[in-house]
């Protein structure tokens, strides 16, 4: 059965943020984050797929409803069209304060680029950690890019929404922060229950939240850059965190 | 004096690389990248400013020529015009084979997205690195978007472009390359003299390259991503081979 016109402005409309909250609905496209959220057995709402996308992945999860080349080009985000589009459910998770006591915490704090906020859930997805908290100025968790750069990590990483400050202001937990002045990351020993925060690519932590840190953890740095990105500096620590737990 | 139709017309050009190499010039635009190349004494050939352009940092370095924020928005390559642009020459520094058996060197694979290797010249540059070495189907080292992405780096680290697998060829130093299945990378012992190779976004290392790595190293992955970025997984592997050194 044809797409009406209402379903595919309705799927159009989700590459926007204000529609998405509206409709507490959002889009992944093509066959690469599709497949690999399927695989994770992510819980899409609806699938939409044209007869070009492989009948062997098809099977797993949810039955795509099959549409033409010309409602795909219709329904796409992109001026080069997939052969799959798939829909979710948003559903945002508030933290409940003791959260962040136990086990290992990703606090992002206004991480704005959303290929960052999707490599930073793939490190927190590859070191295990228990969660990743984003405060609410990060990049949406449910934009495409976010997704895609998360390399499916999407669909395997507890994700919450706080302001960090307040969360952080009665953890017990120790909060890690990257500082150029504080104790070599190599020095650092097991921590079983621990909160690294990660700030802004360019003005770092926010006050508040650098009012929280209570270890200052530095990178030794050997030649002339000021400065690691968000995501590497991230992946630097949880590597010496798992090496000495 | 005001610039020409045909200053401009060059100017405008070299958002292309096709341009950009036959006159043998790149351009770098906005204050933030300008001023960190400049403060690393970066050589440029033109520079070209508007009153807004902070005076302060105009007198290091090449005297601006100034012009008006029309003049600006005609030679701008962003929607946004900044405040000043600067012009260099393009330098591509062959490897001479014996090159890459001293120091530490970072080889990058066909790495495709100008944000990873500035990323990653920055990644070089923090851990003071003796060389990175571009195969030539990376993307381009003379983008706005590498200089960019590199945040100032782009002036400190030495760079060549050469066919990886030729100049690995006689390569007496260890050439460790990333692998889910090698030696653990927390139980590198010091090395003065080593290669890393980073293969590309998708596909990882070329075969011709990959048979030429005598070291498979491995990150220790503890929860479900199937991999980790390239200049995430560089900046483990340096940071480990900086901490044993």
């Amino acid at each position: 059965m044809p797409l009406t016109k209402a379903e595919i402005a309705r799927l159009r409309s989700l590459q926007d943020k204000k529609h998405r909250e509206d409709l507490g609905l959002f889009v992944v496209e093509g066959g690469k984050v599709v497949t690999e959220l399927l695989s994770a057995h992510y819980p899409f709402a609806e699938l939409y797929a044209t007869d070009g996308w492989p009948s062997a992945v098809r099977t797993t999860g949810l039955a795509p409803q099959l549409i033409t080349a010309e409602e795909m080009g219709r329904i796409s985000h992109y001026p080069t069209p997939s052969n799959v589009v798939a829909v979710g459910r948003i559903a945002r998770r508030e933290l409940a304060p003791p959260a962040l006591d136990r086990g290992l915490t990703l606090a992002l704090d206004g991480i704005q680029d959303p290929g960052n906020v999707g490599t930073l859930l793939r490190i927190a997805d590859w070191f295990a950690l228990d969660r990743v908290v984003l405060s609410p100025d990060c990049a949406d968790l449910f934009s495409s890019k976010v997704i895609s750069a998360s390399m499916g990590s999407f669909a395997r990483v507890e994700v919450f929404t706080a302001e960090l400050a307040d969360a952080l202001a009665t953890c017990t937990a120790p909060v890690l922060g990257c500082d150029l002045r504080g104790e070599d990351v190599h020095a650092l020993e097991p921590l079983r229950d621990a909160v690294i925060v990660i700030g802004n690519e360019g003005r770092g932590l926010t006050p508040a939240v650098a009012a929280r840190v209570t270890r200052r953890i530095t990178i030794p740095r050997f030649g002339g850059a000021e400065s690691l990105n968000a995501a590497v500096a991230a992946a630097i620590v949880c590597d010496n965190l798992r090496r000495s737990g």
